[in-house]
């Protein structure tokens, strides 16, 4: 069953490890670099297969690479970050966009934002049910709308009226994210993108996800851009909307001092406005990218015991990927062109060139 | 026409200055203080008649007057919040509860969110259309929900689950907002709480007023706490979420910094995390209120155009309450006791004990 699980996995990746397609303007000379994560959270090794490792490290790459592309021959930080965040919502290994959880009611609900620091221009969409790329319609608000944040059916229906590709529900199921609900629902409780009991007679057997997928990138004009999309919790209710849309809490850019964006338990980053304060950090205390997010993640998070973590970028390329939990999956191309990818909390969190 | 508004605006007034009913618990000893909001805006005084003046700042009085009845019996500052918000929402001149504004659909889509600066717990809900003080729905979900901001059916789900008042949309209905949207519709834009139309051909003749009310507290514990409210913009579409629900964009209160509710134009609120940004001025910097106050709307906001105010209060009970426009309906009282109530830009817009 666990080896059927794997090679579907193969395939599904190699599905998602589509070329971007982006049309990139001419190359220039500035610093470039880029980072993205596909969650955080109780992760560990001996749950995942070795097949399985390999699967989320293949897109991780893939998203990368794609948005990396982009960056070196010149092209924006925000069709970067958009092009990296759609090969991983396009994956239905991740919980944002295809791989979405389920609500309580048995619906996806994906929310997203996307954030360009030239000009502090921001779009987001939440609650939305039928969007292929929630982070396009993000960008579309952003572009489009006089707006920042839209919800829902009008959210939807803003989307279909500027051309972004809607779905059907069944291209948002997966076996795997229907199973976790029937499970949560068992439970009574609400679950964040797990993939097994939580329930002390039923302990862990696999591991306990954070979704979330998110990207920050600097391009060679020194602009910044961030970008977060999500399905959110394992059957959550009541129209629930998480931190991932929200600025200042799961995503923010500023071209002079950072991009953010954060993947965890959504309300402990919306009570401590994230990454707005890791970009308040360095404005006001002209503090570094990374001791301003080990100050917030690693202080303020952990004190509240806010579970999760976040990736950041400031206007020199430097990168920061700190978390409170025992994995994140993230993976970063540095300013001097130096590739990680990684999955657990054992291995390096800060890539400073 | 005028006059006989001016009499309904009496009438309606009178029934909205009910007295507080809160069980204060016993008086305590140390410094208290209150402000509060009803929206701000290009207002000038030759556009309302004195009566029209004497009704709004009736019911500024009237709930300035609640929240500090319950702060001076040694109350706690979420219970100020919450009951001057609701003698606000309650009355339809305000544009939050049962003034509403309404949108493109004729709809009354209403948000609110409230925060506890002892313990940074916050609660909120979005494009509620049927809850008679979203402002208690957003302390619900605070209290009693594990998530932060709700929206939609979903969160009118919740507040009903919790026996919070629920209202028909007949409640919700005022023949002034319901004009508003038309003139709106037929300018084919998306208007602010305004009561006349802005087109080159038919001049402003009355005034054009950012809605939203809001009130911030210190209490004798030392407990800072915030709260906004509001039916966001006419005409406004697509599921719009403004900046009143989200914490830290036009809601936040801490007790280490400050407390400040916002009001204007929500998305240049949200990209600067105004509420979020004062409180981090006065943390990374040291800086007082006033001065951090000043930094962020009268220079930040007002260099990218954007157009509204705050009020905010610190942990000594210093209160502020600039705006960018040339009024904002607003009082307070301070921890001398001191009462002002205001409403242009001429009168001063600070007390500082």
């Amino acid at each position: 069953m666990r080896l059927l699980f794997s090679l579907l996995l193969i395939v599904l990746v190699a599905s998602c490890s589509t070329k971007n397609t982006n049309n990139a303007p001419t190359p220039m000379t500035g610093k470039y670099a880029i980072a993205i994560h596909g969650g955080a959270g109780n992760l560990v090794k001996m749950n995942l297969t070795p097949q399985e490792q390999e699967a989320y490290k293949l897109v991780l790459d893939s998203a990368l690479t794609a948005g990396d592309e982009i960056l070196r021959a010149g092209g924006s930080a925000i069709d970067a970050v958009e092009s990296a965040i759609k090969i991983m919502e396009d994956c239905p290994l991740f919980n944002a966009g295809r791989g979405s959880v389920f609500t309580h009611e048995g619906y996806n609900e994906m929310d997203a934002a996307i954030m360009d620091g030239s000009n502090l221009e921001c779009g987001a969409v939440a609650g939305v049910r039928h969007i292929k790329n929630p982070i396009s319609a993000a960008r579309s608000v952003m572009e489009k709308s006089e707006f920042i944040l839209l919800k829902s059916e009008g959210a939807e229906a803003f989307a279909t009226e500027q051309g972004i590709e809607i779905a059907d529900s069944s291209y948002f199921f997966t076996q795997h994210r229907w199973d976790q609900l029937q499970e949560a629902i068992e439970d009574d409780k609400t679950e964040l993108d797990h993939s097994g009991k939580k329930s002390a007679s039923k302990p862990d057997h696999r591991e306990e996800k954070y979704g979330t997928v998110g990207c920050v990138a600097l391009d060679k004009n020194g602009n910044l851009a961030a970008g977060t999309s999500t399905g959110g919790l394992t059957n959550k209710r009541y129209g629930r909307i998480g931190d991932s849309p929200l600025i200042g809490s799961g995503t923010y850019a500023d071209n002079s001092t950072c991009a953010v964006s954060c993947t965890g338990k959504g309300e402990d980053f919306i009570r401590l406005n994230v990454a707005h304060d890791i970009a308040s950090m360095i404005r006001y205390q002209n503090t570094t990218l990374q001791s301003a997010c080990d100050s917030v993640i690693m202080g303020k998070l952990k004190s509240i015991k806010g579970r999760g973590g976040c990736i950041a970028i400031d206007n020199q390329g430097k990168i920061a990927m700190p978390f409170t939990t025992s994995g994140m999956f993230r993976g970063c191309i540095d300013a001097e062109g130096k590739k990680q990818i990684l999955l657990y909390a054992e291995e390096p969190t800060s890539v400073n060139p």
